[in-house]
């Protein structure tokens, strides 16, 4: 089971509609089950070098299916997971990744956002997430 | 002068109801100025390989912008731009990319479209292109 | 708005000028908005290994319009951008990338200096974005 | 024996004059003898797609110390050499770049141009290479 473009649509909308509401410039990737693109928006004046990034995370947090920034916990020195990063063509394993779950719970696809702090990368992907988790389908 | 986001989403949506109305399945990236991605969307079911050629449409017909088709006719054996496919990691050179133009005929950036027929693709290509020249600035 | 080909000849001489008063050995890049090179040179005998360094330096410095130095600070190890090196086919992290802005302080493009230390670097890269920026337009 | 950067920059500023001359809008690129890039400047409103091919093609004409077109003409379909263009990351084998060699006909260098006609990128190319074999050392 994968994403629907109507899906990744909601998602997008909802994460471009926090990032006006929270006036941040910001990437914003989907990418279905399989990893690969679905939907993406680029918001005016956002970084240029936050749309590789936005894509990374979204691919990240689906080959885990894990929120980005637990991944980055887990490939710090020393840890178990040491520099993941070189895998898959470049991961990026800090926060604003999240998988997309329809409401049953399944992972379906990611959501990357890149463009601000973590924090509001991390807050304007759960709410792209948020909108496809909360329709019933 | 490069293409809004506003109007990345006019060609965006202009691109993919001529797809829909068409009965296509498609991959369409719109990049601006610089040939940098603004704007994607890929139809359900749509062919996977496609996304990437999409987007290499979009990016050939902003470098050199033209049609991606009329640099084809060039890069052909004998001809003067034999295998320049080989440059920028890869050019698609076949129709389906073509330069997005302001309503003074400036250039802003381009639109990529995969996913059916060469034919079928510069059509809906074309359709996301015209949205944006149409509309007064 | 993008550097001109005049503007970065001028920060590409002014950076030049410096590496030879300060006695250096440098590869000098300059990047457009959209990131591309417009203007380049290696000194006589300067590192090889630097080149790619300068250019990449140029490119992160314009994908977050911010010297390079400040992203390194954040990309250590347990800090909120660890390993974020690995997107846009490789960063460079540390000095030697500035924003050229115009007289207006908008950021119109980029200037990445490699081939000695660090703090030589920035001095140099300093050196060309001071040149465009004091230029009345 | 490689090219100095004074020689670069005689071989560019020559191939700017010339391109500016031809009212023709180049990419234009110097390498030494090991095929890595010296000095580059790209003229404004020159095909962004150009930047890489005029280094491709510079890195070309000193990878085999012959004329770009030479090459092309063996990497045609049936041809001793076809699809050469897949090695080395990428060549590009129609006219534009040509070896740059010093007044005693030794190979120091290279110069590659890209951004108009086929015609036109080599007349540029051999002013700037014309420049440099040209100069008494």
């Amino acid at each position: 089971m994968s994403i629907t473009l109507k899906q990744a649509q909601q998602a997008l909308t909802a994460a471009h509609e926090a990032a006006v509401q929270h006036n941040v410039k910001m990437n914003i990737a989907i990418v279905d089950s399989g990893a690969n693109l679905v939907t993406f928006l680029r918001m005016d004046d956002a970084w240029l070098g936050s749309l590789d990034i936005s894509i990374k995370k979204a691919k990240t947090a689906r080959f885990f299916d894990m929120n980005t920034g637990e991944i980055g916990k887990l490939s710090q020195p020393g840890g178990p997971l040491y520099n993941i990063e070189h895998s898959n063509n470049g991961l990026i394993t800090f926060p604003g990744g999240i998988p997309i779950r329809n409401n049953q719970g399944a992972v379906i696809g990611a959501i990357g956002v890149s463009g601000d702090t973590v924090e509001n990368d991390h807050t304007v992907a759960q709410a792209g997430a948020d909108a496809v988790q909360a329709v019933k389908e």
